[in-house]
């Protein structure tokens, strides 16, 4: 007897799309690949030249795609500004629903109605051997109590102009690039902490378009919560040697880093001007086989029904730090909030 | 219409042979894994544990699993002292064989008989991707002429006294742990070169049994090629802190080291005796994708009838310089060659 | 003929002051050491027991000090609160002065009257030669406009409790340590930047007596200068593992880190635990060689009445910029500047 | 009272010699810089314009200087044909000897008639507080049983031919580099080893003019000591990055090893290409300290006459054992000792 399958649809067939793709194949044996949808002409192209012949059946209409016969699950990873309705969409239609991040505030209410469905928020880093590895060290408690975090999250320059076109589709680099690290604050240091303030700034250094939309390509920010605990964040899209992200943990009794000194595998090169490792270049050379787990894992809890690794309510608090910083980095202005975490109102004398 | 696929049967459900198991399951897109032999008992009651729920039919003999209807191909993970005899076997059934390391000097000939099947002997780190990266610099000439190599392959201690009921079966340190050094020294500085000497020594330091069946825990071994490139071995089964394989290969204009800095993974911990970091535990903790590669481009150069990657011959040859470093270990003499490759007798005044 | 000394006096013989006495000596080719100031009963003890047999005259009043016949300059290593009116007698007395960090606003204009006499302030860091390096490094340009920066200044946590008493004197967190990260954000963005905004905050994790001086021993801070630049600091005198100070200077083509790996030596250690090294457990193992290159190069510049490597005007912005995060840390409160520089006042609605 | 110092005269002003001198003017608090040799032209007339102006009597003939009145000790740093000639000529004059290696068989017994004599041969690595540091985890225990040792010890490429001029009076590469390897090995595994069997082979790769001089660029080691213990070595002259030298010291429980990650300074530069970092480019870039720490141990333990750090007998043992790697080295024949140390005699038959 084989066991049950996940019979899955992918929407959306962007940078990161296309990768799920991908990895939705390799996991064959859990997954059913039955359906995807590709918003533009291009997507569409793409899907019929590597996805039909894996009877993948492709839609260019969202609601379409989640009425599929049969479908369990829908994985989403389109534009941000979309995630909202698409999520709210595949709950109507009883899906289980595993979404890129951000996901809004609206939706954990949508999802409180279907108990019975299974809601997460792609995290990949939550999924990543290394910062697993670090989480259980500090559960362990041999860092004492985790009291401070300092993260970065760069990405590779792209001369492209990728990214300035990406802008406005992405909510700006700390709803799309220092939620992760966010996630990471909330994670290693306490998922009840209450925010106290949230301080930005930065410059649109190599991509000055940004500015038209209300965006940067560098940023950093500072993360206080009531209690004491601090978080400090630096997102940047400059990188020349390719992605690099990393974080330190410090608590009472010992500080544990991932990834503090990035190389995309074990090789040196030893030359005249010294010794050279290579970086990863993309989101991709680094967290392929967190994605790949992120799948899988959330496959296994639709299929047995089993709790998810990571909590709704988590994935919505991050957004709304993410907009605090990114509004803070517009404005160059603190924001503040009480004990209650009700915003205080401040001003220029 | 989906592609072809290959079925494959399995051959050893030791330590190894349980890895290739998990591993062929998940190449489930190209592979079918429609039978494997179970030489003992216990490895018959994990194979009904664990196999039989995937349609994989269980054989006692090996005769019987090569007779497999429909079979394309073998792969052999038992014993070094029957590689020979089932890959023979095999090939008289028209099977294709990716048989694990040692091969035999006689399966040469017995494979250039068959020239449609392919047949590959496992080296693994052939298919890790640093390993790779380190051949494509050296290919590019970064290095300039690649002359020297100086590689460990270093397990860790096991207490549990597995490898010295292994031992007699294994057939010696450098057959089993030194071949992969060997093959990287023919890989890099040149599949052609002609032995010029060869010398080993070493010590039982933890398990002084082995010296009963001509085995040892700690082995050096030095090889010199006709021309003057040289290579130097460290192998050991002692490590207190996990597995840890190196090659550094020197050109005459520069160096490319291979896991110069083990590490588990990007994880450190900083506390107050330093800074420490977790060194892999074992191969395959180390070579899980290398394994997962090696088998999926197999089953590719089978489907698709490519050439394999790696050359028998060359496999076939590491094994004579192993077998002459292990005769050197146990006598603690030097052997020479002449330009043609010919032994030379030596002796004691 | 042997080449003319610089007559120097000492004041102050702690922790740090100590050290430098060390230094002194070891520097007796180019640097008479007659004199020294010792304003405790304890220091003044250590001096006789250590000084003295190098012909060292030990004071315990100041003033009496600096008017040590034939004196050439001073070295200020006493507590941050008696720099300025130090400095001050050491001007009136003709001296050329070299004072550990703090300085303050008023010296600027003090030593300005006195255009002949060298007056600098011990910035260590501007003299290791990994700093030093990065600095050449940024010069070329190898990595275009340096425009951001990332400092950590982490000492390791002291059980003894001696930092408590020593904050009273030292002015706080990031006047005793951030203010190296400031020297250094001018020494690689530009000392003429001009600042737009400051922020901060952090904790009394270990130290919670430290609330009552208004001192914390954890704290971060951010500091926007008008034009986009940059700089993100984490200061901490909680560290488990050692001493750690750390910089990454990012530019628009590249970065440079300064000890992004610690380590106290060469040396790693492979256990059953992992691989292992050790850190630096103060600021001598650290920076000992600084502190000697810098009393050299301020004795060839009084020597020579050559320039000096640095500017005091740079000194005391960097004390201001310092107190400002002081501030911060304290109110919890963002404070922002015009272009001008001036201060903008804040309010909670 | 000021301490008396240590009348001191230096042989040679070579690469090494220049280092040297500048090291002995910078300890002037215990020694007197009071004489020097200098052989050739060029180093006389580098003796006149440096050392003249510190007092240094500067002699073109040897035994002059020893004669020198007053002297205590000469440090030699002449070429290794000579050492032993000289280091009787100053013994005969009641001097204290610190001679650079290597030392000849003779000295010993030489040095034996005059207990009261200090004579000490420079192995700098001694001094060095990476080594130090690991031999101090060794003695604690923290690796068991020190078994095997692993060494390279590589200069960088010198185009300019120094090398090939200066090989006749060297020794050759083991006499010269790998002697520094042969005395960790005593120094790490044991000094009273009784050598078994010596292994070495090489290329003369980018300096194929050696051959005429029986010299190599590039050559590898293999010393094997009765009762299982083994040393591997590495020595080379065609580093394209700098000089490197490392050891790994494996026990029974543990692994030390010093330099695997050979740094200039803590200075990482992230570029397009990757990550880089620079090397020392030569053995000063390195040693620096510990040829420092050298001279100010030998001058205390004669001014104090204490024991010396190291034994004169050891330094003589790692010539013997270095001659034999060498000789090997040329004849490509392995050499072996009975467990008295007397030589096997081998042949072709």
């Amino acid at each position: 007897m084989k066991s049950p399958k996940l019979s899955l649809a992918l929407a959306g067939l962007g940078i990161v799309g296309k990768k799920h793709a991908t990895n939705i194949l390799k996991q064959s044996r859990v997954i059913d690949f039955v359906a995807c949808f590709a918003p533009t002409p291009a997507e569409f192209q793409w899907a019929v030249a590597n996805l039909t012949s894996h009877g993948v059946f492709i839609y260019s209409q969202y609601e379409e795609m989640v009425a599929h016969p049969g479908l369990d699950a829908v994985l989403i990873s389109t534009a941000a500004v979309v995630h909202e309705v698409e999520v709210v969409q595949a709950l109507d239609q009883n899906l289980h629903v595993l979404c890129e991040k951000p996901l809004s505030t609206n939706l954990e209410a949508a999802a409180r109605e279907k108990p019975n469905l299974k809601v997460m928020c792609g995290f990949s880093r939550r999924f990543d051997e290394s910062y697993r590895h670090a989480k259980q060290i500090t559960t362990t408690g041999l860092i004492g109590d985790p009291s401070f975090i300092r993260c970065q999250s760069c990405d590779r320059y792209d001369a492209g102009g990728f990214l300035v076109q990406y802008s406005e589709l992405s909510g700006g680099i700390f709803i799309d690039l220092g939620i992760h690290d966010i996630d990471l604050t909330l994670w290693f240091l306490g998922e009840d902490l209450v925010l106290k303030s949230v301080t930005a700034t930065g410059a649109a250094t190599l991509h000055p378009q940004l500015l038209s939309t209300n965006d940067r390509d560098n940023a950093m920010g500072l993360v206080e919560f009531h209690g004491g605990k601090v978080a400090q964040y630096y997102v940047s899209r400059i990188m020349a040697h390719g992605q690099e992200d990393s974080a330190d943990i410090i608590g009472t009794e010992g500080k544990v880093t991932v990834n503090s000194q990035p190389a995309r595998n074990l090789v040196n090169l030893y030359h005249a001007g010294g010794v050279t490792r290579e970086v990863p270049q993309d989101f991709w050379a680094r967290y392929e086989h967190s994605f790949s787990e992120e799948l899988r894992e959330f496959a296994d809890c639709c299929l047995l029904d089993t709790t998810l690794p990571m909590n709704l309510a988590v994935a919505v608090k991050s957004v709304e730090i993410a907009a605090a910083l990114q509004e803070s980095l517009i404005t160059g202005r603190q924001i503040r909030f009480n004990e209650q975490g009700q915003r205080l109102l401040m001003a220029t004398l």
